[in-house]
């Protein structure tokens, strides 16, 4: 069977995390995903046992569903997932360019797209110790080389600890030129129970009083605001 | 007397709302405003009552605090009040640019100066209905005008009822190609009492609902973070 394969379309609601925060955005959610971060908030879009939930699309059929939410008007649409850079979006992209909608696309850059380089903003997010994966700087080296064409790549980075803030600064030093947003992770990651907001908001002050107290300017510290917002819920 | 009339300086925290969000930044509060909005939320930078603790201080001064809350390592400082383009600040950003640091200027676009062309940053935040004040437009287009040599110009305009929304949308066919920030309006800025989050988060709800019923995804949408985590407190 072929097709895109996708767990969710939904929108527009405004982008909660990251240098486009605010945004208002249609996300594309795919299904699928090599790895499998222990905190994993997205297990519905990455787990194989909600395989049978995921929807086949075609292009056309995506697009469809990307216009009718936008009712036309464009915008930025966000690929998000799992990880999106397993499957190819190179038509929906040059088809939703045309129509003047912008595309930013979300991986953990494990693996590169030539479609990388038709985005608007490529997110890299590599995934720090605490998610129990490992990075293969290749891949990432080889994902960076393919969004050349983008007209921005960022680099985000999820921090639960120390060891992760630490292995943060090795990655801000190992890609200087890259803009670089840290944001606390989050672990109350189940949609059926409601999520802490003071326990969010503590794990931001002690992100930025981390950066602070270091005298570590460079990166923007942003919270998942729609978590912040809305908790867990699926859909905004 | 001579010298810079300052209400505060504080930080580095993170720049809580706008273009610059989640920015660490030391913030410059400058004394005295040509408005009075009638939801101010820093009418101890306003209003002349307050005047005795407004400091004077030397462009020296300003830069050795700067350097010192930010211990040497370059940042972007805000320069905030009150409104901060009723004096001069030509001599201290000269002397943070030569050092490194970058420099954010948020005025309502009432007053115009030369040195709004040397800043890194610069939000223009035209005051809507809900203010009580009215824009001079020709004054404002000045500020633009002023801004031309700076990094980025951005309009920024708070949101408090459906007649600032349609406002908005005035200004932002006015000026189609300035990036627009919008904010939900915060009605609580009591700093001896608390604010409400689930009312903040409905303001902003229903800012975000708007955009996207009217299909107008030009904006960005952001709250001032730095109140829904932190509320009225002073100094972050």
């Amino acid at each position: 069977m072929t097709g895109l394969r996708i767990a969710e379309i939904f929108g527009p609601t405004i982008q909660g995390e990251g240098a486009l925060i605010g945004e208002p955005t249609v996300f594309v959610r795919t299904g699928g995903c090599d790895y499998r971060c222990v905190w994993c908030d997205s297990l519905h879009a990455v787990d194989p046992v909600h395989r049978q939930s995921w929807a086949r699309m075609t292009t056309d059929q995506v697009w469809a569903e990307i216009t009718r939410l936008s009712r036309g008007n464009p915008l930025t649409v966000s690929l998000s997932g799992g990880n999106p850079a397993i499957q190819d979006f190179t038509a929906l992209i040059a088809r939703g360019q045309q129509a003047g909608y912008r595309f930013a696309c979300e991986t953990q850059g494990s693996v590169a797209k030539p479609w990388f380089g038709d985005l608007d903003t490529l997110v890299l997010s590599p995934k720090p110790p605490s998610s129990g994966e490992t990075v293969d700087w290749d891949a990432f080296d080889a994902c960076i080389m393919a969004g050349q064409g983008a007209v921005q790549t960022v680099l985000k980075i999820v921090i639960f600890d120390d060891a992760d803030y630490a292995w943060a600064q090795q990655v801000a030093a190992r890609f200087p030129t890259l803009p670089l947003y840290l944001q606390p992770g989050n672990p109350q990651v189940d949609p059926a129970q409601p999520v802490d907001p003071q326990d969010l908001s503590d794990r931001l002050l002690w992100l930025v009083e981390k950066v602070t107290a270091d005298g570590w300017f460079a990166p923007r510290v942003l919270p998942q605001l729609h978590v912040l917002l809305w908790g867990n819920k699926r859909g905004v």
